[in-house]
């Protein structure tokens, strides 16, 4: 297993494309092989930054706040969420996004989560569509990801994906969901920075205060600015973050900008407004948080698919015990702990 | 714990409205005396039926194909889902449901679930508009559920919910989900009828097609049935529902209603329809095995909340580490399922 592991994720590491899908959908079925060559690829970018530092702090430019010794992590990509309702033109936005990045010569990974489609292959076709308009460029990695199969948590699958993208060394990690429901507030928990697209005339203000998701956006775009209502939604914008009064010393002020992703209008600010914060982050020491807040999801996603198995071997009996009030479900609950820990053991 | 725990199980089995709602805060919060409760009530109901079922036998009314001594649970609540957009009028509608069940002398209990709600605390002014209309009537009880703090899994907590309002005697649980996502489709393989609400002129044909509800629904509404293009929606569900061919013989072919919720129209027929798709459950044995998925639901909301709760103590550096590939997040996983054991052991 050792072998086959580091083989493929030195072929992923190289930029194979096959490798990197084979090593995805291993990750997002807890297959072990996939999970050695996960944890080999972080052990060398580790090893990598740790030489790097302790180059660094042999020359003049030793950094005094960074002791890469003691087992700091490398920085890693910049993991951006990007979110919106369904028309948001938040897809083409993200590909305008991918554009902006190539120029600046970073390699770029998308996933596209999608909680609605639990059912339906649909978000195949898409990846296949994207794949295609980037075929010919290979730091541009596309791909999809449905509700299906990840009923242990859709959110934390998609963080353990994260993680390899990042892993293999992508600069850039877009993901981009569909701006409803607990997924993707528990993906805003988990990136560096969450970018919310709204769109004139659909009360999509309203509707990001009804999600919650004024709370967990670094960064908001009117998207289709050049349609009417653009300038209200960005005033309204402005005026509910206003509410909350000025903001302390020192804390990120989320802007709100404008763009026409189709004419690719305002794309350019967005990256630089998205570069804005991620310096903003690491100066404070919330990369670190974010981080780890990623590795905390992939556990719970293996922790969720180690329950998922064992929950669906238990015997009708037990089942039928617990319906009838022989035993209470907290006792039938640990008991299936324990024995998902010692099958895994 | 034992004496508080049988205290607030007989209040809430008696109809007290303010012990029933404690024990949901704390099933919702895993709570061992509320657990306890539940586990209490639902052997008092397992123990009446056997009674029921063992008087039964002694007499001339032997039902030969239910052996209550052999530990069969009561029938139970019917547990009816009904999903439908924003907009649908689904709260109408099951307030409508709500009216005609207490005509026919059945207490009923509503449970409202809203995943787009992660922060506010919105259902909780629903919640109360809502109990105001039916203050009055012991016999009716409506509660709220929102995403937040069910991070571990909205639709397994309203799992354990729904087995609490079925044990303390609802002869009718009303689940109530807005038509998206991964935690409706959850609740759907759990409840025993799953109604999905349409309206006219929104696209939601497609709509419904899109998000898996054609898999899920056994029984169709088209509601606001008075408004332009109802006609056409009830033709093209029925389509795509013959699309599949000829159901096999014995197998339900779930009904495309219409309804009028404002006026009340439509809905004694939607009530007739529930009631044959709970008679054809029965018939074919389908009732037991969406109570033991409601059991499977609960426990996975038990595992997840001592999950959650161990997550949260992982220190940092054990996060660094894998972060740093120094062990893999399975490796972790594990070490974590084995303390939420021995913790709650």
């Amino acid at each position: 297993m050792k072998h086959e592991a580091e083989e493929l994720a030195r072929r992923a590491a190289e930029g194979d494309e096959r490798s990197l899908a084979r090593l995805i959908s291993g990750i997002e079925a807890g297959e072990p092989v996939s999970l050695e060559a996960l944890r080999s690829l972080r052990a060398t970018r580790a090893g990598v930054a740790a030489n790097a530092g302790a180059a660094s702090s042999a020359g003049i430019e030793a950094n005094a706040g960074v002791d890469a010794s003691a087992g700091v992590a490398p920085p890693g990509a910049r993991v951006v969420g990007v979110t919106g309702a369904p028309g948001s033109g938040k897809s083409t936005l993200v590909d305008a996004l991918v554009r902006v990045s190539r120029e600046l010569d970073r390699r770029v990974a998308v996933l596209a989560v999608d909680p609605s489609s639990p059912y339906t292959g649909g978000a195949i076709l898409g990846d296949r569509i994207r794949m295609a308009r980037w075929h010919a460029d290979e730091a541009v990695f596309v791909r999809s990801m449905a509700a299906r199969g990840h009923l242990g948590g859709l959110a934390a699958a998609a963080l353990q994906v994260v993680a390899l993208l990042e892993a293999v060394g992508f600069d850039l990690v877009l993901v981009e969901t569909v701006g409803v429901g607990q997924s993707e507030v528990e993906v805003a928990a988990a990136v560096d920075t969450t970018v919310v697209v709204l769109t004139p005339g659909q009360g999509d203000g309203v509707q990001a205060v009804k999600a919650g998701l004024m709370e967990v956006a670094d960064v908001f775009v009117v998207n289709k600015a050049d349609q009417p209502g653009a300038e209200r939604l960005v005033r309204d914008v402005r005026g509910a973050l206003g509410l909350a009064g000025p903001p302390p010393a020192g804390t990120w002020s989320p802007p709100v900008l404008t763009s026409v992703a189709t004419r690719e209008e305002g794309v350019a600010e967005l990256s630089a407004a998205i570069d804005r914060h991620r310096e903003h982050l690491e100066a404070s020491g919330a990369s670190d948080r974010a981080r780890r807040r990623r590795v905390r999801g992939e556990v719970r996603a293996l922790v969720a698919e180690a329950v998922r198995r064992e929950l669906a071997r238990v015997p009708e009996e037990e089942l039928d015990s617990v319906a009838e009030g022989e035993r209470d479900a907290r006792t039938l609950a640990m008991a299936l702990l324990s024995r998902a820990a010692d099958a895994n053991a």
